[in-house]
Parts: structure tokens; C-alpha cells; sequence
């Protein structure tokens, strides 16, 4: 078996630190090559938990030994890590968003050109087992031509309203995920979006400027029209759908269970609740991204989820929110 | 046991006969008093087969027994052979659409108002039993305060074009029913109506001046928002769904199979297809909507489809068509 | 088309008069030719309701005209009168059992044969489109050769202790349909039995000489191995399931919905109860084997349930009865 | 946080290697102390991954620093292990089965009680969140009185006839894990057995003096009646199902699938394949029962799955072979 793939993880607080602990622990053929975090106790507990080395600054962890970096730190230093990584050679693994900013996207999406590295964006959900067996039935010819994409996300509870003051809106935090989805799983840009929305959660989460319930329609190149619904609480759960009609057939990834056990009485059937959220639910997309990772490393072959990947959902975003704004329908040529 | 409620079937084309056939054969408390058909021929095997009189004209088959009528005529009579039938102090059963013309829905319905009888638009969709315990759900508070409706309808096949040139287009023909199940469901009022579409089904329906995908975003009066999608070409089947997602859960209707047989072999798991198109998937709610009416008649109560609920979606689907036309939102108070 | 087969009801308590009813209304291609029940005003009832002529006695009802005859008459006169009707060379369909009395079977299959008319016994289960889908899928090979059969058949509550009484015992009542599944599904003929069961659900059933619960294991000629699992009361509903297990896979059929409506809370997943008992449940069956009864008429082909499937359940049923008293395996030579 | 526990692996093979890994990498609260096995490769290769000490005999690694003991060597030294592990005051968990021989078991169940130390068997099934979830409503009363249980457990192909030849035999090969699964569910022993069988899959199974078939009947102590199947082969893969009906109610765990995806085409509806084996089925089980193990050691709470537990399916096993010879059924208290 070939050496593992070294990989420096920057930034490490809660979802830095999964991604150390997986790539420890999870992932075949990859090991954590070190650890740094501006917040230098985050990375010393870090550290100290998986054996590895602790970096004092971003330099030396670029200088230390490694093949890869898992870019966790905060969003609005992504783009300079993703350069300086760049630079030094690594191939890149970024959490999502790269930037707020499209400037700085494309900035660091040159820069990763220019070094001719591996860049992978965390965009998890391609990778749960069930999402990607939609994906994988539509680009296999299975459902036909995409006509109509379906797609619910609803989580179970909001975050604090201090998040949702500094989270970008609706449409960059919690739909980002479905533009995404929608151009994976249609293998298609998009073209136009409408959306709404409206308070229907929380007037504190209205307070805050913004939206908690979310209804969009986007055309894509291909003919397909996505619809894509948000809402900030589900009682029931993490709801996460997708669906894609075609002239060919349907192809749909529901709900998962936490068990498959049902109980019968004279009321009826009832079974399980779903995962709670996130973390539970995505567990297995969590790893299979790494170990796409680590493939794609090996092979050389393109990124499973590239720059432009990254920068294409946060276009349409801005589209989303200037359409919410303005109640009318907004085509990306408008914005980029 | 009461007399049983004698109702003159007016117009036995396909849908007219399956209504005598019902009455006769499905429906306690309730015979067929008759039947009349502009085609005498038809309205005389009609007559044969169930040993009911057959009449004429309209003026004799108001003349004759009975104290309710069924109007499956033409649509462009409906709201003449209505007036006559209110003048003769009959229940009405009538088909949807009451008319395609809201000036002529309105003078049927005055007379329906000043004759003081029941008056039944046969939305059968609502007697489903699936979809009936959706609305069943949300009325009762069961899901809370609704917020996003999800309705996916989709035929099997498209009908022939010769039919698709007269239909008034897919939001008049085939959303028309999308829009009382969202008034239905919801309990609440369209105030505004996003429709997009395309044709990605068979380029002869756009030569035909329709569409034959659509995709409708509608805003109610409770706040709740409505998204509904149309293909006339589902090639697994009649896909009929309906879902209410609200404060304090989701209730949704899923597609029935025509057996609950699965079949495990080394390729996964099979089911059973669905049924095949309205008249067997909605065999039930036809039965339903008689014994509604019956029953309505009998209490003297409320209408359980009134000529309102008759008048509503015709107006929303002009709105939805003008918004399809000019690519924006358009509110029902710029039709109506 | 043809003319339709005339089918005379003789009997016509609760399953007689649905038998006439179902033949009247729901049945292409034939008709009721006339009622005859022992308790003449029950005839009449039927006789007035579907405007059909009411015989005064067997005799005169099997010298009306007619083609066929129902035979739903006290189980103690089947035999008589299946001979009465064979000799008239009326083609037969007769309720089950066709007798507790293997003698007395064999009397009414030779009259049967000597006439070489039609007879069909009314297993109606063999026609539910869930069971019927088992079958073919195993006649079609689509399983492989059967291994493992399970069945579980549980009403939702039990008959009156009178009833119990003189039902022969749980094993002729109520097993005797899973003995007749059993043979249908696996094509193959039982050869030894196992048997048991307790008292479980209330003791006046013990107290009444039977059991509520029963177990049985069964052997077929093919080497197939059958379970059974009885209960007299279900409190969740009519518990109707049977699966194949073949070397190529698992054939199953569930039991239906009453609608195909979820609800999703913060509890859970809950779908709707089932049809409530043998008539709602099998609905279709009834309407569907007097359709495979006219086929059969018409073609002059073999019986869909001949008189030897009539007789075999018969015979297991006294196989377990001893089984089960004996607490040791029975095989059907021992019997019979 | 308290001190991590300290558990020591004895015997590095397949499974007290997956042990070992989930102890390092899954289980919060546990470490592992050190590493044996008879074969010294296999421990150290072990040691070296997980960076813990290796030891070169059982006297040694009982001397090292510890709290407890994972017995994963072969089966024959289970018990003599078991009792030097008791002797030296650690806490134990132990692979099933605990031995073939029974006596052997109540030997090394006597040293666990002198000692006075936790003793929990390798029953990982328990674990399942799905057939826990049974055991766990049938316990707290919601189904009532348990009746009837049906359990399936096929496997999704044969073990080579070599494994076949030394495995004891299918009932105390694979049926073990169900007569265990039985009294867990039901929490109630078992008291008479009727166990038969075929070779369907493979006559080289037959040949090795085996069964591949298998059909059981067992008795309760509390009325209950359960019913076993089992195959070596279920060629849609490995199918357990777990259900309990009960005088209140069914509760049952069915099989998971790999993922939530469904497609519908025009030949019906499609869901994917169940996870392979073992492994893969019950993964999430071999991480809980660990986290039990350490929660019962810490509380001093009961064991989870104790001695007799792990007894009790030896002794059913032992019946159910004698009834499969004699074809009859077989009291527990014939054997034991």
C-alpha cells in the first residue's frame, strides 16, 4: 500500500476538529500531518487527542510536512490560507463557502491555478449515499432528460438569532446547499432564479433582516426547472429531499430513519424519527468526501467538487436575495 | 331508511355515464331519475342499461320526477342548463369547470344563490381519501399553522392535440385541480401566483400554443406558500401528491400502488406500479362525492364544494396564465 | 359481445346476497337469473332489490333458466345440492368448506365430474392482487424454487363465543384459508403438518374447547417449508401478509393502507390503519374471482380452484387438528 | 471525565481486531490497554497500529496495567481464559459463544461469580437500534402480553463447507444469535423446542452432515410462541427481521437499506439493496454494545447480556438438534 496522504488541517474548532478526528480515524490511506489554529488551545487539545504535531502560525504548518491542507478556518480568511497553500504546494481541501466575496473567489480559485493543485470544496451532501445515488441514476441516463428537480430543506430547529445577524441570509447559509445539490444532480447550470419567502418562524428571526421560510424556482441550461423549498424549523426533523423528474422515470432520496423498526396498534403505524441534524444525518458524506479526496489526490484526476463548484452557488445566492428583493425573477447574467 | 334522492342525470358522454352508473349501482340512498343527452342515442343506452327513464329535452327532464340534477354537459352549457335547473328548484351537481368565462360562473351562480339550492362542483380530488386526510390534518391543527404546500401532478401520457387545442391550456386543464387542492388543503385563499413552464414533453404541444411542464409558486391569504408542479408525461405513472408542511409538522398523501406485493431479488428491492389515470386512482373519491352530496342534500347543510370553491381556481388560473405570459407575479386582485 | 352468463344465487344470507349483489352490479358479462334462499323472505329481499326472479324451491330455481349456479347455502347442504345443480348441468361456484365431511366431498367432487361441469371453490383470497402477485411471481420463476413460505393471517378481533362454538375449531375456520395460500403459492401439495397454539387472547374460547393463537409448520412435496402464525384478535387490524422466500429471492405482499396518507411529528412517522376486516380487505378478490368464474365458462378451460383445492385444505386442517392434540408432526397419509 | 477504561484484547484474529479498533477509535471513555494473541504477527500488527503494547503470553497482558478484558481467542480457550481474566479481578467481555460445552460454561460462569466481576457476553444483535427498539417496547408494555414473535435471519451466502464441517452445526452455528434474539425480545426463557430443516441451498452442506434450512418453533415460559427461519443463502442479501405481536399491539424491525433512494420507472418503483453482512448491518451494534460494556462497568450496574444469557441459546441449541433428529419436539428440561 502506498504512503498515506499527509494532511494539515488549518483551523480547528468544531467542524476543523471533525474533520481531523475523521482523517485520523476513518480514512484509509490519509493521516493528519498537524494542526493549527489562531486560537492556539483549540489546536494544542486537538493535537494532543490525535498524537499529532501543533503548529504556532500558518507558515510553519505550510513548512512542516504534508502533502494536503483541510481549510476550516473562519470564511473570511479562506481565500488567503487557500493562497499561501497554494503556494506551498498543497493540494486543498476548503470548507465551504471559499468567500462572501465572488473577487475573492476568483482570487483564490487564480491562485490554485496558477499552482496547478488538487481543490476540493466541502460540499458534503454530494457525497451521502443516498443524494448520490439521485446524481449518479440521472447521469447514468436512467430517469431521462431532467425536467423537474425537486428539492427540500428544512432544518429542525434555527440557530441562535446572534447567527442568523452575521449568517449572510437565508439563501447564502441554508440554500446554498441546494443550489449546489440542483446543479449536481441536473449536471447543469443555472440559469435564472425566482425567490420568496417570508417570517413564518420567528418574528425575531424577521427582526434580524431576514427570512425563515424560503421558496425558490430556478431554470437551468439544460430545460430543467428546479423548486426548492427552506424553512428554519421542522419540528419533526431534518427534512432532506431531492427528487429529479425526467422524460424517463423518477429518481428521489428520502428522509433516512434512525431505526427501521415500526410499531403497530389500533391508532396505527408509526415509525422512527429522523437523524437530528447534521451531523448525524451527513455522517457518511463526512467520510466518503475524504476519501473522494483522497482518490482524486492519488489519481491525479479532476476535483469531485471544484472551484467553480464553490463559486457558482454563491452567484446564484446573490441572484436569490436581489429576486427576493425585487419580487421578480433574476438571471445570473444580471449579477456575474 | 328515507326515500332515496332522485337526481336526473343532464349530459351522458363519458364522465355523465359514469355518474348514472355510480348513482345506480354505488350509492345508498340516492337513484337515477333520469337522463338526457343532446345525443339521444347516448342518453338511450344509458337509459337501457340502468331501466331509468330517458328523456328528450331539458325543459321535459326538469318536468319529470326528481329532486336533484347532475350536470355533466358540455362546459359551455353549464351555466344555462344551472340556471334552468335552479329555476326548477333542483340540488346541482355540477362538473368543473362551472364555465371558462367568470362573467357567466357569476350569473350561475346568482341563480343558485336566489333559488336557495344546494349547488355541488365535482373536485373529486377532495373526496380522495389520501388527500381528504391531509386536509383533515391541517383543518383539525393537527400540523399547526400551514406554511409550505408542495402538490405534484402529473399525468401518465398527454392527451391527443386535437384535445390539447381546445383544453384552454395546462393552468386552465390540468393546474385547475392543483389550485382547489392548495385552496383545499390550506383552508386559505390565493392572493398571488407565480407560474413558469416549458415545453419538454413533445415540441407539437408548443406548436399548439401550450406548454407541457409547469411549475406554479402561489401565496395565500394565511401566509402559507403553495408550489406545484405539472408534467403531462410521467412515464411511470399517474403522479398525484400532495403535502402541507407547517408549524407543528407535515402531512402528506403519497401515490397508492396497485398492489402491496415487493419483490427482493440481487437488484434491490420492487414494488407495484401506481394505478394507471384518473378514473382509477380516483375511483374512490367519485363514490365519496356522491355520498357527500346525498348527505348535504339530506342535512340541508353547507355545500361541500360550493360554487365559490368552483369560482376560485378559474381566476387563479387566469392570473397564473398572465404571469406565465408576462414572467412575473401576478395578484388576484388584477384579475378579479 | 356475448351473452352474459346467468347465474342463479342459491342461498342468499349475508354472503349469498353479496354474491348476488356483486354479480348484479360489478360483474361484465354476467347476470343474476334468479334467487332461492330456504328462508323465503331473504330471497325475496335480494329477488326485490335487484329486480330478479325468486324460486320457491331448489328444484324449481334449477329448472328456470340459467347457466351457472352460486352455491351459498348452509355448509350441512352444499353436497346436495352441488349434485342437484351438476345433475342439472349447471356450471358451479360453491362457497367454502364444500363440507366438513371428506366422504361427503368426494360425493359432491364425483357428481361433479360424472356431469363434467364447471367448479369453482370460492378461496377468494387466491384473487387479492397482493397474494395473486406471489403466486405469479413464483409460477413465473421469479424467485427460483420456493424454500420458506410465512404467513400470518390475524383477525381483528374474534367471532362470538356462539360461534366459536361450532366452528369446527381455529384450524378448519380460520387456518383453513392459509392451508389453501399455502398450496396456491408454492404450486405444491402438503405432505405432513405440525400444529400448535394456546389460549392467549381469552379463556371463554378455551373454555369453549378451541384455541385463539396457532403456530403451524408445514412440509410440501417440493421440499418447501411453510409457517403460519394465527391469532383471533390483532388489535391493530386484519393482519394479512405472505411471503415467498425462493432461491432467487423473496416474493411478498403487504398488508394495504386504508389511505396512503403520513403524518410526521416530533414523534415520528405515523401512516394510516388498515382495512378493517375480510370484506373491506378483499373487496376486490370478490369482485374478481366471478370475473375469473365467467372466464372460465367461456373458455371451457380448467377451474381457477378446482374441487381437489377445495378438498386438500380440508384434509390438512384434520392433520393439524391431530397435530395438535398429539403435540407430534402428522403427515397428510396418516389422514388420508 | 473520568479515567478512560483500560480494556485489554486477548486474541487479534478478525474480530478481536475489529474490536480493538472500535475500542482505540469509537469508543469515548475506553482505551486499550494492551494486545495478545497466541499468533504474535497478528498482535503486533495490531500494536503497531494502534500504538498500544503487545504482550507475549496471557499471564503477561493479565499483569499489565488494566480494568478489563475483550476474550476474542478461539472458542475452545474461552472459558480457561475467562477464568484466569476473573481471577485477576478484571472486568469481562467475552465473544459468543462461551463455549460448546456446558459444562465448560458453568465452570467459567462459577470463576466469574467467585470473582465478583462484570461478565458481558458478545451478543452485539442486542445492540441493533432496530431490534432494540422491539426488545425496548415490548419491555416498557406497549405491544402488551407478547404472543407471537416471527424471526428471519438468512444470510446472504453460505460459509465455505470447511467452515461448515467444524461450525457445530446450523442451530448452533446461526441459529444461536435468534434463540438468543427470542428471549431478549420477549424477556422470557424458553421452554420446549421443534426444530426442523432441509438442505435447499447446497448438497455439499448436506453432504458435510449439515442442514442449510431451517424452520424452529419454540415454547416460552410465558406463553409466547416464537417462530425462526433461517437460510444460508438469501440471494437479495442478508435479510433479519425481527417482530413481536402482542395483545396490545406488533411491534417489528425490518431490514434497513443501503441508502433512501427510490426510483420510479415504467416497470414501478425501486429501492436498494440491504447492507451486505454482518459487518455491515451491524456495525452501529458493535459500537453500542461497547458503550454499554463501559457504562455498566462504571455504574456497576448489571451486565447487559450476562452469563446466562449467554448460556441459555447453548442448551436451546443442544434441543433443537435433538428435535431435528426425532423429529419432535424437545423440553428444555430433557437436556438441562
Amino acid at each position: 500500500m502506498s504512503d498515506p496522504v499527509r494532511i494539515t488541517v488549518l483551523g480547528t474548532g468544531r467542524i476543523g476538529a471533525m474533520h481531523a478526528e475523521l482523517i485520523a480515524r476513518r480514512i484509509d490511506g490519509a493521516e493528519v500531518a498537524g494542526v493549527f489554529d489562531v486560537h492556539a488551545p483549540a489546536a494544542q487539545a486537538v493535537g494532543a487527542e490525535l498524537g499529532v504535531p501543533v503548529y504556532d502560525t500558518l507558515e510553519a504548518a505550510l513548512e512542516g510536512p504534508g502533502d494536503a491542507v483541510c481549510i476550516a478556518t473562519s470564511t473570511d480568511t479562506h481565500v488567503a490560507v487557500m493562497q499561501a497553500a497554494a503556494r506551498a504546494g498543497r493540494a486543498i481541501f476548503c470548507e465551504k463557502p471559499i468567500s462572501l466575496d465572488v473577487a475573492q473567489v476568483d482570487a483564490g480559485l487564480a491562485a490554485v491555478d496558477e499552482a496547478g493543485v488538487l481543490l476540493q470544496i466541502g460540499f458534503n451532501r454530494r457525497f451521502d449515499p443516498s443524494h448520490k445515488a439521485v446524481a449518479d441514476a440521472v447521469a447514468a441516463g436512467t430517469v431521462g432528460a431532467p425536467q423537474i428537480v425537486r428539492i427540500t430543506s428544512r432544518d429542525p430547529e434555527p440557530p441562535p438569532i446572534s447567527y442568523i445577524e452575521v449568517s449572510g441570509g437565508i439563501f447564502n447559509d441554508m440554500t446554498i446547499h441546494d443550489f449546489d445539490m440542483a446543479r449536481y444532480v441536473t449536471g447543469s447550470d443555472v440559469v435564472e432564479v425566482f425567490a420568496t419567502g417570508a417570517v413564518l418562524v420567528d418574528p425575531a428571526i424577521g427582526a434580524a433582516g431576514d427570512i425563515d421560510t424560503a421558496v425558490i424556482t430556478m431554470w437551468h441550461e439544460n430545460g430543467a426547472i428546479t423548486t426548492i423549498d427552506n424553512s428554519r424549523q421542522a419540528v419533526y426533523g431534518y427534512d432532506q429531499r431531492v427528487e429529479v423528474f425526467g422524460s424517463a422515470g423518477l429518481v428521489a432520496s428520502d428522509n433516512p430513519s434512525v431505526n427501521s423498526t415500526t410499531l403497530r396498534t389500533s391508532s396505527g403505524i408509526t415509525g422512527s424519527v429522523m437523524p437530528y441534524f447534521f451531523i448525524e444525518r451527513y455522517e457518511q458524506s463526512y467520510v466518503d468526501q475524504w476519501d473522494a479526496f483522497v482518490a482524486a489526490f492519488r489519481s491525479g484526476g479532476a476535483s469531485p467538487v471544484s472551484g467553480r463548484d464553490g463559486r457558482a452557488p454563491l452567484v446564484i445566492g446573490m441572484a436569490a436575495k436581489r429576486s427576493f428583493e425585487e419580487h421578480r425573477p433574476v438571471r445570473i447574467d444580471e449579477i456575474d
